[in-house]
C-alpha cells in the first residue's frame, strides 16, 4: 500500500467514524499531503515500509482516510481532518485510543509541530464510556442551588496548614456564604497535614456549617495518588460523611480516572477534575492537544465538574473564545460549530453534561464579568480573592457571596456594594475590571 | 510575604530538597526575576495576593528558594532552579509530586513558554519509590543474555491481525533469532484480536519456539487499559506463563502506572514502558516537559525498559546528545552533569537502573551505528525493518540477528553479510547509514 492511499479528499466519514482534527507544520522538505499521510498511518495500521505482514484485505477495512486538508495559520501549516474505522479502538478505553490518535505521531520526523485540535466520538465508542455520575443538574440538586452560580474557594496557602487549621478556614468560608470548599491541587497527604485527620476534621466543621447557616455545604477533598490510594481516601471521605471527591486528571492520567469513575458505581460521589498541567499540552498554539479535547476525553469518562478558566479574567493564560467554546461543548447535549471553528460536530448521545469551574486569580470584583462570560452554570472559585481579606476567610467570602447574589439578580457590584460592607472592602482592594 | 521573597541567589540548597530546573521566557513586561518567583510561589505555597490564613511561621519553613537563574537560549529567556522543602510534597505520590511542580505554572499569564527540564529527586523522596524490579541484570539474567544488545520486533501491521496472526508472526520473529516479540502501543483487545486469546496463543508459540532454539523468548504484551482491567490482563498474562507486560505509561498516566508496579510486588513480572505521546510534552524545546524528566519519573516509579528513541538514527525526531545523556541518566547509579548540561546532578541510591529501548523505524543497517552511539545495554526493536522481507518475518528477523551479532562482534556489516544471506538482503533493500 502506497502511503498517499490514506489521503482521499472526496471521502465522506460514515456516522459511526471517529474524527481526529490535526493542526501540523509539516518538516522541511516534506509535503503537507505526505505528512497528513504519514500521520494517518502511524496512528493506525501503518509504519515507515512496506511490509509483509500486511494484507490488501487489512489495508481496505481498517486504514484510516485524511478526507479534508486545509491551509492552516501558520507558514505552510495545514489543518487535516482524518476518519478512523472505530475497529481501530477499544471502546471504553481512552489510555489505547489516545497512543493511537495522540500517540507517536507527536514524535515524527515529517512533522515539526503537530497539534490535535479535537476528536468527534461516534456514538458506538461513546457508549462504553459512562459519563457524569451527577453532571449540572445532578449537582444542582444536591446543592439545593437552582440557577445562580455556585461559588467557592480553595484552601490557601495552598500547602502549609496543618488539620485543623485547614478545618478552621474550610468553616470560615462556608459560614461566609461559600457552597463549596476545595483542597488545592498539590494537597495530598502531607507529613503535617494527613489525609485522614484532614478530612474527618474538615467534614466535622462542614456539619456544623450546614447546621448553622441552613445550606447545603461540600467539601471537595483532593484525593490524587495512586489508584488503589485513591480508591481507599475516597472510602473513608465517604464514611466521613463526605459527596465529593477531587482528582487531579492529567497527573494522575486517564487510566487512573477511569478507575475511579468505575469506582464510584459504588461510591455515588460527586467528582471534581483539576487540570493541573494541562498547559503543558494546550498552551502552545502549534503543538500539543487542545484544552478541548482534554475536556471532551474528561466529560466522556465522567468528570461532573472541571476546571476550564476563567475567561481570561483571572491569573491564568486563556483564551475567552475558545473557553466559551468549551464551554458550550461540555455542557451541552450537542455541540454544532459556528463558522471558523475548529471543534467538530459532537452529540453527546445523552452522555450528562459536566458543570463547568472558573478558577484562578478571581476577586469578587470579577464576578459580574465572569457571569456575563461564562453565564450562571459555573462553580466561581475565589482562592486569593476570598483569604485576601485582613479580618479573615469569612469576612472575605461574605464579599464574594454578595457578588454572587448581585450579579445574579443582576445589580451592579458597586450599587450591591453601599449596603453590603464586606463586597465594599472587596471592591477597594481589587477594583472592578470593564 | 513579598513574592521576590522566593528568589535567593545566595542560597545553597541542602541535600535533602527538591530541586526542579526550568527554562522560562516571561511574558511580555514581566522582569525574568519575578517570573522565576511566581513559578516557585504557584508550585508551593503562594497565590496571587497576600492572604491572611499564611503565617510567617509557614512561610519562613516551607518556602520553595529560586537559587540560581542563567540565560536561557532564546531571548529574555531563563534557566531557574528552585529547590524545595521535601515537606512540600508527600513522598511516594508522584501525581502529587508532578501537580506541584508541572502543574499549574504551565498556565500562568507571567510566562510565554515554560519547560520544566529536569527534577532531582532527595534520598528521602526516593526511597519511597520502588524502582525497577528486575532492572538491567535482572532482564539479562532472565533472558541469559550476557552481553549483546537485546534484539526484537513489535508485531505489524500495528492494529489489523487477528489472534492466529498475530501469534504466527511473533513465532516467526522469535524463530528468526530475535529475543523479544512486543505488541504495538494502540494494540489492546480489539474486536478482531481479543486480549486473552492473543496472549493464550503467542505465549503457546512463544513456548514452542524456545524450545525450537534453545533460547530464551519474551513477549511483552500491551495490557494499556483502565487500571482494574490492567491487573486482570497482568494476572492473566502470568497465569499463561508470560513474563512481562508492557504499559503506554503516558496514556495511561502515572497513577495507573504506579498501581501496576505495586501490584508487580505479587507477579514479579517485567515492565516494559512505551512513551506514546510523549512528544506531546517533550518535542518543544521551550515549553512542555522534558524527557529526561518523565524518564526520571519513569525509573523512580520502576519501569524496567524504557523506550528513549534511537538517536536520531531511525523514523522519530531526536536529538541523539539529549538521548544519550537520558541512557545514562537512567542506566547508571548517578549521573554527574558535564558541562553546559542542563540535568541535575542525581544519586540514585540502590534504585535499579532501567535498560533503554531503541525504537522507531530501525533496520538492520542501522545496528552498527545504533550500537556504536547508545551502546550494548539495549534492546534494539525492529518493527518495519523486521517485517519487510518478501518472504517474511521469519527471514527479516534473521537478518537482524546477523546484523546484531556482527556488530557485538565487532565485524563490519558488509563484511558479515557476505556469508549471511538474510542481512546482505537487508542492506541491498536499505543500505547501511554511515
Amino acid at each position: 500500500m502506497n502511503r498517499y492511499d490514506y489521503v482521499d479528499l472526496k471521502y465522506t466519514p460514515s456516522h459511526d467514524e471517529l474524527i481526529a482534527e490535526y493542526y501540523l507544520e509539516p518538516a522541511k522538505g516534506v509535503r503537507l499531503e505526505k505528512a497528513c499521510a504519514h500521520i494517518a498511518a502511524e496512528s493506525s495500521i501503518g509504519t515507515w515500509t512496506k511490509i509483509s505482514t500486511m494484507s490488501p484485505q487489512i489495508a481496505h477495512k481498517l486504514k484510516p482516510h485524511v478526507y479534508s486538508i486545509k491551509k492552516g495559520f501558520g507558514a505552510r501549516s495545514g489543518i487535516a481532518k482524518i476518519a478512523y474505522n472505530p475497529e481501530l479502538f477499544e471502546a471504553g478505553n481512552m489510555p489505547e485510543i489516545l497512543s493511537s490518535i495522540a500517540g507517536n505521531i507527536f514524535g515524527m520526523k515529517d512533522v515539526e509541530n503537530l497539534k490535535l485540535l479535537d476528536i468527534h466520538f461516534p456514538p458506538n465508542i461513546m457508549k462504553k464510556f459512562k459519563g457524569p455520575k451527577y453532571g449540572i443538574e445532578g449537582v444542582r440538586k444536591l446543592l439545593k442551588v437552582k440557577t445562580r452560580p455556585l461559588c467557592g474557594t480553595i484552601v490557601k496557602p495552598k500547602v502549609g496548614l496543618n488539620e485543623e487549621q485547614h478545618a478552621r478556614v474550610a468553616y470560615e468560608a462556608w459560614m461566609g456564604g461559600l457552597d463549596v470548599v476545595k483542597d488545592d491541587e498539590n494537597l495530598s497527604s502531607m507529613s503535617f497535614n494527613k489525609f485522614d485527620k484532614r478530612i474527618a476534621l474538615t467534614l466535622k466543621l462542614r456539619d456544623k456549617a450546614e447546621k448553622e447557616t441552613g445550606e447545603k455545604k461540600m467539601y471537595m477533598a483532593n484525593v490524587t495518588a495512586e489508584t488503589d490510594e485513591m480508591k481507599r481516601r475516597a472510602d473513608y471521605i465517604k464514611k466521613c460523611g463526605g459527596e465529593y471527591f477531587m482528582i487531579d486528571i492529567l497527573t494522575v492520567g486517564w487510566s487512573g480516572l477511569q478507575t475511579m469513575r468505575n469506582y464510584d458505581d459504588k461510591l455515588n460521589m460527586v467528582i471534581h477534575a483539576h487540570r493541573a498541567m494541562h498547559g503543558a499540552l494546550t498552551r502552545n498554539p502549534r503543538h500539543g492537544i487542545s484544552m478541548m479535547t482534554l475536556a471532551k476525553c474528561a466529560r466522556l469518562i465522567g468528570v461532573d465538574q472541571l476546571h476550564i478558566g476563567t475567561a481570561a479574567v483571572g491569573k491564568m493564560y486563556g483564551s475567552p473564545d475558545e473557553e466559551l467554546e468549551i464551554e458550550h461543548e461540555i455542557e451541552e447535549h450537542a455541540f454544532h460549530p459556528v463558522h471558523g471553528s475548529h471543534t467538530l460536530e459532537q452529540e453527546w448521545h445523552g452522555i450528562k453534561p459536566v458543570l463547568v469551574v472558573a478558577s484562578g486569580g478571581l476577586h469578587a470584583g470579577m464576578t459580574q464579568k465572569l457571569i456575563k462570560i461564562m453565564g450562571k452554570n459555573i462553580v466561581a472559585q475565589y482562592g486569593g480573592g476570598v483569604h485576601w481579606h485582613p479580618r479573615g476567610t469569612r469576612y472575605g467570602a461574605m464579599g464574594v457571596r454578595q457578588a454572587i447574589d448581585a450579579a445574579t439578580a443582576g445589580i451592579p457590584l458597586e450599587e450591591y456594594a453601599k449596603t453590603h460592607t464586606e463586597l465594599r472592602e472587596a471592591i477597594e482592594k481589587f477594583g472592578v475590571p470593564k
